[in-house]
């Protein structure tokens, strides 16, 4: 059975005559290139900027303006919640109230201390025949899942995103009893946070310590859990993720994947990438297609810092690519989208795509870059149409008509 | 008024650094190729497998995921008969059964002594108010039509697809009444062929010639007709089809072509190509598009045999196009799908295209191939898209807006 690799470099593709990746030093990636199908994938179509969540579920062969549940499932997922069909998912970020109730700092002095407890105080909170569960994930950080009857995502966010206001009334978004209800349960949630929290312990130790007490926790990006058809029942297809961030690890768990706990790999520039390489060549006995996230990248063009950018570059080609090339008949090496360090933001330029088998069609290209891709024999395509292109070489593909 | 000749190489495209077109000696291509416009066409889009009929669809302007009503349809209209809105065709293949039942060839022996007659017998039957038609095709194959009020195509086939069974009982695909009629109608047809086959004269003379009886007809690949609007009616395009193998020419009747009889044209790599390059140059004086299908190459592919594939494409150029380049206005060149010779079926990969006329804007590609293709000034396209370049070229365009 032949067996994929799928890395997308987050937020690989750049803008410009210079690019991180058309400067960075590849030696492992120029003796690839040559051999293999250069094309342009513009991931939810032409002109479309892709966020993170809307890219992976493209490149998992998912139409994002079908499958789309929101962000917050995905997060919660990837922090390794279960969700069921009806449950409503947020983001959640630990803040800073004053003793008016005003917000005075969005991430309680980014000091994690204590806040494990804190998510575990107020997780299984009751509101009437509505249960809120939440987990920490990193730094001020955490995930939240309202589960009941009769609940929707048609609410807005509790989080104002600034200071010098009060925690946001959550407001139906729709005329339904359903986003009442839930509109209704987010306000009396922040009103029992505000008492659960005020005099926690660990707030009065990190008062003692001189820190921003978490006082309150405010949500955002509700999304409704639908349970989609898998990999597996869509085409057959036995897929896992090695991903250090959380938000990869979700989306790979809505579609079916099985998600790998990876030590070292941290979803940051300082991820372990030879660890995830042996995770990756480790996991071809157990899957058709390994999908590998790699961060840091993107952190580089959010920063506007090409040097960030470049080094990560080159450190998955001295660190990663030696471990796996070689071990895989299929090996496609993109971006997700976007993220120029001109820009330092998601743009809709699209991510280069290198596509290799022994049996592709090889482009010649001396190296993979932004131009050379744009030039590639591929031509340009979409994301769910690139994961049509890998299942088609390991045989998984489905033939329309006779 | 111009001509246009629109060449489809069954899958021509392969895949790999050397491939049988780009290794095939060619003068005469190599001749037309550099004043030739060249792209890559996606059939039925990136990473879709088309099989032959909905990609034949899709080159005549017709989008299969509209127009296609099953594999059946064109079976029996490329074997010459007529079919009226709410027929249900099929493939029907003659096979042997042991005396309980059992088929031990679907092929019956793959001996056509005699399995005119036998089609013959078959051909009438009446179940009901359905009537059963039936001709010979090739071989051990023909094709069915059953006609008759209230039928669907929602049924499953006879045929099981392979030896050690009985013919499988047709079942409804769906609860409707018509779909319950149609298979009742098929698995009383399998009684009836049953006793009008088991001591028919021909299978008598079979076995005292030592070849297995033809006792059974199975059914496959059901599909409702419904007449489409035709080529003239959608783009006043008249068009001929010079075609040896009978899907193709089943396909072309379906969308209104006039298809001609060639003497010579077989649908193998046998086929006379100087009489098809005859047949569609005489044709121009009918027509405005002369459609020529040539099927050898596919069989190359599917047979994972590179010489055969090659040697057809250079068959081509020394027996076909001698005799019609100069003749047409445009000419277009491409294949259906790509049969890789490494992977021996349909898949993704896109097939190269050619598109020539005096005034095309003209690449200078030295040489036809399909990377030179992967970078050809017409980009990547659909075959629908495909169609409708020509049109424009010769004039049958639609201009959208004013």
């Amino acid at each position: 059975m032949a067996k994929a690799l799928f890395v997308v470099l987050d937020g690989l593709g750049d803008r410009g005559a210079k690019t991180p990746l058309s400067e960075a030093k590849t030696p492992n990636l120029d003796k690839l290139t040559p051999s293999a199908s250069l094309g342009l994938m513009y991931t939810l179509g032409p002109g479309q900027i892709p966020g993170s969540d809307t890219a992976h579920l493209a490149l998992f062969g998912y139409d994002p303006h079908k499958y789309y549940p929101g962000r917050g499932p995905f997060e919660a997922l990837g922090a390794g919640m279960e969700l069921r069909t009806g449950d409503v998912s947020f983001r959640v970020n630990l803040c800073t109230l004053d003793e008016k109730g005003t917000i005075v700092d969005r991430r309680a002095g980014r000091a994690a201390y204590g806040l494990d407890k804190i998510f575990q105080t107020l997780d299984g909170t009751k509101i009437g025949d509505v249960t809120v569960r939440m987990v920490h994930t990193v730094e001020h950080r955490g995930a939240g899942v309202l589960s009941g009857p009769g609940l929707s995502a048609a609410v807005s966010n509790t989080d104002p995103h600034e200071t010098g206001q009060p925690v946001a009334e959550a407001k139906p978004l729709d005329s339904s009893a359903e986003a009442r209800k839930t509109a209704k349960a987010l306000n009396d949630f922040t009103a029992k946070a505000r008492e659960l929290l005020a005099d926690h312990p660990v707030n009065l130790e990190r008062k003692e310590k001189g820190l921003k007490p978490a006082n309150m926790a405010v949500l955002r990006g509700p999304g409704l859990y639908q349970q989609v058809p898998s990999l597996v029942d869509r085409f057959g297809l036995k897929a896992v993720c090695v991903a250090g961030g959380a938000l990869y690890k979700g989306v790979a768990s809505y579609v079916g994947m099985k998600v790998l706990d990876v030590a070292g790999a941290t979803g940051t520039t300082e991820t372990d990438l030879k660890a995830k390489a042996q995770a990756a060549v480790k996991a071809r006995d157990e899957a058709d297609l390994i999908f590998v996230h790699i961060k840091g990248t993107d952190a580089g063009g959010h920063d506007g810092n090409f040097e960030v950018k470049r080094k990560m570059i080159e450190r998955v080609d001295a660190e990663f690519l030696p471990g796996v090339l070689g071990q895989f008949d299929v090996v496609v090496l993109t971006g997700d989208h976007s993220t120029p360090v001109a820009a330092k933001r998601h743009t809709a330029d699209a991510p280069p795509v290198l596509f290799w088998s022994e049996t592709c069609r090889p482009d010649g290209a001396k190296r993979f870059t932004e131009l050379a891709a744009g030039h590639g024999c591929l031509g340009q395509f979409t994301g769910t149409e690139l994961m049509h292109f890998i299942l088609d070489y390991i045989d998984k593909g489905h033939m329309f008509g006779e």
